[in-house]
């Protein structure tokens, strides 16, 4: 079962590499971008059956390794 | 204008980050877990009016500076 997880730091919480690629492409002439955030998107395949279990687990899987639960919301999204 | 960025590494190209955390995950217990690929997204707050006008541009962000031609194909959505 193919399984796709966003992590994204909180809204409150600094991205300094998205920070840094901001001033970047302002430095390379793309003076109309604003804020850039810089998130991360993990594809997981999973042997199981049952949707609602594999998600179950993939939420520990994220709770205990794929995110920072100190900075960051995730989302767990099965297919 | 919010534009979102999914940067990912083409199939055929190793993803060392992806397979370490899958090797990860299975010493946590995850027996079930294949393989595991990280990519990422960039999200852009970009001024502008028209949606086609500002694609292309973030288009040109990513051959420029988002995105590592050799071995990333990217996909930018608007909104």
């Amino acid at each position: 079962m193919k399984v796709t997880v966003h992590v994204h730091r909180r809204p409150d919480i600094a991205d300094p590499q998205g920070t840094t690629v901001a001033r970047a492409l302002r430095d390379l002439g793309y003076e109309n971008v604003g804020k850039v955030r810089i998130n991360r998107t993990i594809e997981l395949d999973v042997q199981g059956t049952d949707p609602a279990v594999v998600e179950a687990e993939v939420r520990t899987m994220c709770e205990r390794l794929l995110a920072n639960p100190v900075m960051e919301d995730f989302e767990v999204v099965i297919g």
